[in-house]
């Protein structure tokens, strides 16, 4: 029996999604939980990974057990996963249901404050900016992005693909509540990609990159180094076929 | 010379502002760091204690030192402090200045939201309620708590206070992005008064209590028992005179 699983998580006290021997990670806190729950070993799978520091309001993964538990999955998981992870909503899906492969598209949000002080509640939830951001000309100049481009200078080194094309289906960015916000939807990311379109961007905000300096480095064998920091990620949807 | 402090903090992973022996505390981080960037030993004074998990986005307080930071005393006690405590400004202030004594109105704020299952990412830092609750309602009863009161009702023991009396200048329940946010100034709070009155708000808004009910226990010697939990709340700004 394959389950589905929505899952929410404050990703500051992992270190990261995948399973690593003796390090506290996502993947390996909700495997011990369906054992706990089940009395099963399963392994579990994401949508994609995520790294230390990032967040998910909405990572889908799936496992497979024998045991039924009916409706009851999502609290008896609940019961023994830590508070910083929480299960949405869990249900039965099909077998050929797969949370990576048949994923259609993802929405990731990069949350952004501009301060001169750090701030103490925010920590680990948003990332600082010093000055002030134009958030317009960053909404701007994020449409460059927009389309099926090579986004291999939108990599960091580790990814584990065949190709470096991706299609961004959306993104936006606005000001809201006090914050700027990124919001970028695509097919698919490479590895970092998200954190390096935001580096980008807010140095598009500051005035220091522009239009052509995007364009200028899709599609081309290229590098962009910048990576903005993981705590201001929050990987917020994942689309599936029939849905 | 005495020295006053705008400052934020995480209450989190604090047993409250107050110093007690052995205990991670506001007060106790602060006057360590003042000692680290001073070479003196100072006491701090807040407008007034917070509990252990409430927060501070606008807390003061204020020490008297010999040594001259000019304007480097924010940057430098930032420097020793830890991150979930932040010094937004501090400046120098007239002798007279008293934190607790000079305030002249305090403002808190409640955060609440809805849901059946907690969430990972706003754990310890606003309060789940199960249900719907009608905030238009809670917001019209709000209104009975305004005016110079007798909140007796409102206290839990432990309050270090001659009078019950206090003045709400100004309350109001909004929805703002999914939240429901609390707002309630007034001259002096006494102990857990705003997480009492967010309690019976809260029972307001599940249709289990209405203003004539709140009116039935202002200027009595009555008791309401009820306390909602301290990670919701947040002390949000101090005023003063000459302000």
């Amino acid at each position: 029996m394959r389950i589905k699983l929505m899952i929410e998580y404050d990703g500051s006290n992992f270190c990261g999604w995948q399973f690593q021997p003796g390090l506290r990670t996502v993947q390996s806190e909700l495997e011990e939980a369906i054992e706990k729950a089940t009395g099963e070993k399963a392994r579990v799978t994401a949508s994609g990974r995520t790294d230390a520091g990032v967040h998910a309001l909405g990572q889908v993964a799936h496992f497979d057990v024998e045991k039924d538990l009916g409706s009851k999955y999502a609290g008896a998981l609940n019961y023994y996963l830590p508070p910083d992870i929480r299960i949405i909503k869990a249900e039965k899906a099909d077998e050929s249901f797969h949370a990576r492969f048949s994923a259609k598209n993802k929405t990731y949000k990069y949350v952004i404050y501009e301060s001169e002080v750090d701030s103490a509640l925010l920590r680990k939830k948003a990332t600082k900016v010093s000055g002030k951001l134009n958030a317009s000309q960053m909404n701007r100049v994020a449409k460059a992005f927009v389309g099926k481009h090579d986004f291999a200078a939108f990599m960091s080194t580790g990814s584990e693909t065949s190709t470096t094309v991706r299609t961004i289906t959306d993104i936006e960015v606005k000001r809201k509540d006090g914050f700027i916000i990124i919001s970028v939807s695509a097919d698919g990311f490479l590895y970092n990609m998200v954190r390096k379109i935001a580096a980008a961007l807010i140095k598009v905000g500051k005035g220091e990159m522009g239009y052509d300096d995007i364009t200028q480095l899709l599609d081309r064998n290229a590098t962009f180094a910048p990576v903005a920091p993981a705590e201001g990620l929050y990987l917020f949807k994942v689309e599936y076929k029939n849905e």
